[in-house]
Order: C-alpha cells, then sequence, then structure tokens
C-alpha cells in the first residue's frame, strides 16, 4: 500500500476525533469517506465538505475498496467492530486507529486480525472537552504530540506510514513508543488529570463558591466536563497503569500535607523549586 | 476620605500586583505614587508612565500626604511595615492591601492600627505564574473577582471606597466575605490547586515525560511554576484550612480510586456527569 493523495482512505466513527481526521486530510488534498452510525452526521460532513462521500451502513463495497482505515471509535467498540466485520477488509488493507490507551486494544486486534491486513496502533494527543462531529476542529492537531505504538507484528513500511498521517495531519512531534510504555505515560499525563480535575469538582460543593474563582481552578478543571461514556471505559481498559499512578500521586500530595503540617517551609520551598524547574520542559513548542 | 481622581493613592510594594495596579489606575486617570525596595524597580515604572513618583525609601513626607494606601506585599512583610512604620500615616489615612490569606492578617493589623487609621482588607483574584514589576498587566483583572474582607472594625464609607477602588481597577465581580469565609474558600480553589500542580509536577518524574504531554497535563501544572517564597508563606499562613481541604481532596480521589479498583464503572460516570454539571458553573463571564 502506498500513502499518496490518491490513497482510498476510509475514516470509520465520525465524532469529534473522527470529524478532525476527516477535515484535516480532505484540507491537504486527501480523498476521504466515512462510516458512522447516524445518518445527520454524514450529512453534516457531506454539507461542508469534510468528506467526499459516507453512509452510516457497513457498505461492504465501500470497505472492500479502502486501502487505509481509520477506526475513531471507542476502544470496545472498535474491537468488537474488527471481529464483525474483518473478513470485509480487502487484502493488503492498512488499519489505524486513535484509541487512547494500547495494550486492552493493540494486542487484541492484531491477535485476531487476518494475516493479510496490517494494523498499527497510533494515538493523537489532542481532544476537546465536547463530543460530536460538530465539535471537530483539525486546528486541535497543530503543535500536539502523535504517538504509533508498534509491535513485533508490524512491518517497517506500516510503521512509516502512520507516521506520514500523522504529518498530514498537522502533529508537531510524531514518536513511537510500546504499548506498555504507551499506557504507563497516558495514566499519568491524561488519566491521571482527568481524575484529579472530576475529583476537584466533586469534592467540595459548598455552594457559590463559583463567584470566587480564579483562573487556576478553572485551568485545573476545565476538563472536569468529560464524556463519561468514553473516560469510564478508558479508564477502566488501563486500569492498573492508571491505579499505580493515583496512588504514586496519593503519595506525594501526603509528602506535601506532612511537609505543612510540620511547618516545614524549606521542605515545601524545594518542591516548588523542582516543580517550576521542572515545568518549563513542558511548554508548547511554538506550533 | 473620599476616592476620585484627585486622591493621593500611594502603592507599597511594586511587584506583579503591584504593577498592574499602578497600571491599571494611572490608565484611569488617578494619581500613583509608590514606595518598592528596588530603585530599579522605580526608574521602570516611572519611565513607562506607570505611577507619578516613587521612592525606594520609607519617606515620611509622602506616606503623612498619602490618603489611601495599597500594601501590595507577602503577608509578613505587610504586618512588620505596619507595626514599623505607621506612625508617619496621617491621620483619617485608608489603607488596603492585596494578600491572599486574611485571618492571619486582618484582624492581627487591625488590632495593632492607629485608631485615627482604617484598614480595609482587600483579595484581587488575579495573578501571573511569573513575579516582578516587569511582568505587571492591568488587564489580568478583566473578568476576575475582587473580594472585600471586613471585620466589625471597618466602617460602610470605608468597605464602599474598598469597592470603588475594585471596579476602578477592571474587576468584573466585586464581593465581600469574612476573613474566615474567605480563607476556607481560598484553601480550596487557589491553595489547594497550586498543591496539587506542584505535586503533579513532582510525583513522577520519568525522563522524556514531555515528548508525550497533552493540553490537559499543560493546564493542570501551568501553576506548578511557582514563588517559592511568597506561596510557603501563604500556605503557612493559612495552614490549617489548607490541611482540611487537603485531607477533603484526598478523601474523595480514594473513594473515586475505590470504584476504579472494583470495576465500578456506574460510580465513575455519575462522578464524571455531577463533575461536568458543576463545571458549567464556573466558566469565566464574558469580560
Amino acid at each position: 500500500m502506498k500513502f499518496d493523495k490518491n490513497t482510498k482512505i476510509l475514516i470509520v466513527g465520525l465524532g469529534v476525533i473522527g470529524g478532525s481526521y476527516a477535515t484535516a486530510l480532505t484540507r491537504e488534498g486527501y480523498r476521504v469517506s466515512c462510516i458512522t452510525k447516524n445518518p445527520e452526521d454524514i450529512r453534516y460532513a457531506i454539507a461542508r465538505g469534510m468528506i467526499e462521500r459516507g453512509t452510516s451502513e457497513v457498505d461492504a463495497a465501500l470497505i472492500g475498496e479502502s486501502e487505509l482505515i481509520i477506526f475513531a471509535l471507542y476502544p470496545t467498540a472498535f474491537t468488537e467492530w474488527i471481529r464483525d466485520y474483518q473478513h470485509l477488509f480487502s487484502p493488503g488493507a492498512l488499519i489505524t486507529d486513535v484509541t487512547g490507551v494500547k495494550c486492552s486494544v493493540v494486542k487484541p486486534v492484531q491477535d485476531i486480525l487476518r494475516p493479510d491486513v496490517e494494523f498499527i496502533s497510533a494515538h493523537p494527543m489532542a481532544g476537546r472537552e465536547r463530543s460530536g462531529v460538530e465539535f471537530s476542529d483539525p486546528d486541535v492537531f497543530r503543535g500536539a504530540n502523535y504517538i504509533v505504538t508498534p509491535t513485533e507484528k508490524n512491518t517497517p513500511e506500516a510503521i512509516e506510514i502512520c507516521k506520514e498521517l500523522g504529518r498530514a495531519l498537522g502533529f508537531a512531534r510524531i514518536s513511537e513508543l510500546t504499548p506498555e510504555a504507551h499506557d504507563e505515560m497516558i495514566a499519568f499525563v491524561s488519566q491521571l488529570t482527568h481524575v484529579i480535575a472530576v475529583t476537584l469538582m466533586t469534592a467540595n460543593e459548598t455552594p457559590s463558591l463559583e463567584k470566587y474563582t480564579g483562573d487556576s481552578f478553572r485551568d485545573l478543571t476545565r476538563i472536569a466536563k468529560i464524556n463519561d461514556a468514553m473516560w469510564s471505559e478508558l479508564f477502566l481498559s488501563n486500569k492498573n497503569a492508571l491505579l499505580a499512578e493515583i496512588d504514586r500521586f496519593t503519595n506525594e500530595l501526603t509528602r506535601f500535607r506532612d511537609m505543612l503540617a510540620c511547618g516545614d517551609r524549606e521542605g515545601m520551598r524545594a518542591a516548588m523549586r523542582r516543580s517550576t524547574e521542572r515545568r518549563s520542559l513542558f511548554d508548547k513548542p511554538e506550533a
């Protein structure tokens, strides 16, 4: 398979990420079709020129002619789709995804997949608080990270095509991680932060707190507006890694609490200086 | 005392907040003088038209002619300044401040203050991650909260002038809280969030995490770049309230952790729906 402007690309699942992929690729001159459950989403995307064509049916002809198929579904729905419909893929098709957890998806899918089809998994680390194609926006990929998670079953050619896809979408940094390293990383930088934001929002329900809120509280809870169906599934799909990060964070929080309790000003200042220094590593590169 | 364009205003402490006050008031046509330790900060502010005049000395004549004196110092430095130099105030002068904690400041200062001078305390809930007058920016007050914390020692006239000052500075919401209610609120919406951001930054020092970071982690750790001298003092000045909020947060985090550990998907989804609903209350009003 080659990846160029003539490649027949199919996106399965036209939500906020699938829609952002569609617009980004169409804008760059690629030819994009789509399968998604809700026919209104297809009409929406065609009316706005986001896709060339689409259907809400599992259209055997469309699937059979597609060369690069991008799954933008929740983890369980993705795995079930492969199990139920993989007989429709054409030989040599390349499959990729956008799933936010990897261990519970990559090997299970690779294990059941037809040997004449290859699945190379990737995680576009960008999103919106809202769900649905009407909130899609390809500009969220600018300056963001795109992570490819190959296994020993992947070919160098498929890994390279997957990275080209990330570049075509406009991501700033393309990198590779094993599924295991990805899931440990994501448990910390993404899942733990969502758990903290939700917890901040439910820990203290004193009325009228919103009247007195500053930017720092708003920043820490922006992601507390959360798609509960998707995130509960992502958390459960990465349970052990996330539990380990929650425990590690709780231990460090308790250490800080104890410094405060016993008036250890120098200990707190050392932690703050360390956090200040370390945080500068995380500034977003200029897009 | 009256508050109008002829009021002689003195700002003590020309850091990021004192500097933002100076620019905001000067821009509105008020007459602002300044006392601060570093003579370079005075030269900087005069060169940019932020203040009419200023000195790095404790200038008895300047203090004696000032009608409204705004202290933008750390809590301990503020209390010490009052103790050492309050004999220089003119009778009838009105004192206010910008301190981020109140119980440890308001009553101690009111208790030692000359009876012919009134101290009305306020907290402008806006700031920058950086410190120093060169990072001051009066636009951080737009859309933000300004809280007046009167006690039984304050007169209605002083409370009203303090609110007028907040309006002149451009704050969107002006409200009143007791020092006790203020400190409980601030322990939750501001201090706890800074503790969490610092803890996130020091809990997991795996190398190269920054390569894989998305916007959510950046949002939760923006305030992890922190002025360690000031925040350690603010935390210690509000120790009991902050300890209570850390404990409440830790308990709620443990409750979420236990739902995840035993696979309680519906419990996690209920917490997420609650946080989503509650978070919409906290959206910033349009400026």
